[in-house]
């Protein structure tokens, strides 16, 4: 949503919180702590990345990042719930695995994912729906970034296949402006992640919840 | 979303599926063979209760059951995705649960969540936002009904409360005519969620997630 702000040049003021001390702003927010929140005007807020999304779509402000036609609409909101429910518990299952037969199967798991997301994508591309930036894209780009700055180094995530579909989005995804200006230090990525990388106890109420085998909050 | 179809005078034409048999036209349109899935022409189809829900909204046929204000429609959005992850949950634990200790922990869970999502409906009711039958009501009313007709006689669910908001909202959901004309006999009720009463091996996907405390599939 960080993304979908920037893509529709919303202004905003960005508060990074430390996950370890959470704030009471956010608690308000979200009594639950969890990332990503809004507040809109003096009292209003919201959280849930998608809910986000779906909200700054409505506001009608900027480029729309959901297509006109209601069954392309769809299409969207069903992969981007793939996203959430499949692909970002896969990547941190294999961030967060220790024995390299689970890295295996959890790589395995994370390829299969990502390819059913690849296979449901315009063929032409190079975006999810072909020629613009949008929804899903920007409900992936995140986590585009992260196999490469977080997986690659801590479990040899290897770069896309030369000629792939995949490496034409990836390539698309990092070159958009509103994903560039929101992409920090790769520093910053392996230091957030190393945490989870050691799967070190008490890292996150996320990282509980995949060592547990749960959803994730 | 069959209430929705409802509601909305859209017509439809209803398919039951033998969850234990499921046909190739159900798996042709979700390769995970859950329900509720949706044709609408020769070709297209899609599926996840919340995505056909948006999708309905969208064709903009009868009634909308979102309202036009950009911040309450992320609140029905918000609470839409407790009641899916975390009430229905909630549900199915209590539903599974063999142990009496088990059953108290989860029939309290159950009751928190339920309490929130009553916390943050509109307080003059009698629906979630107010007057009018809409987003979150159409996704709450499936799961008020088998409250009554599953947990009452599996789990001594009790009835809500004389003079409680929660019982005021019940008793509005459950003399809408949608959800009264998409309401089966007492007998199939108990007859379909015997298998997750008695926690039978294989007795479904959802059934297996829970066990395994897993998010729902």
């Amino acid at each position: 949503m960080w993304i979908s702000l920037e893509h529709k040049k919303i202004p905003y003021q960005y508060i990074e919180v430390d996950p370890y001390k959470k704030p009471q702003s956010l608690l308000e927010i979200n009594p639950r702590g969890l990332v990503p929140a809004i507040r809109h005007g003096p009292t209003w807020s919201t959280y849930e990345s998608t809910v986000i999304m779906e909200y700054l779509e409505d506001l009608h402000t900027g480029p729309a990042l959901l297509p006109p036609d209601p069954r392309l609409r769809a299409t969207c909101r069903l992969w981007t719930d793939h996203i959430n429910r499949h692909i970002v518990p896969a990547f941190y299952r294999l961030l967060q695995a220790q024995e390299t037969s689970d890295q295996v199967t959890y790589a395995t798991d994370l390829r299969t994912e990502i390819g059913k997301l690849v296979d449901a994508a315009d063929s032409s591309g190079p975006f999810f729906l072909g020629r613009d930036f949008g929804f899903v894209d920007v409900q992936m780009a995140p986590w585009v970034i992260r196999l490469k700055k977080v997986l690659g180094p801590y479990r040899g995530w290897p770069e896309p296949e030369e000629g792939s579909r995949w490496k034409m989005w990836v390539e698309a995804i990092e070159s958009e402006a509103s994903v560039r200006s929101t992409t920090s230090d790769d520093g910053l990525y392996l230091d957030s992640y190393e945490r989870y990388a050691e799967n070190r106890p008490g890292t996150s109420q996320v990282a509980n919840a995949v060592n547990e085998g749960r959803g994730l909050p």
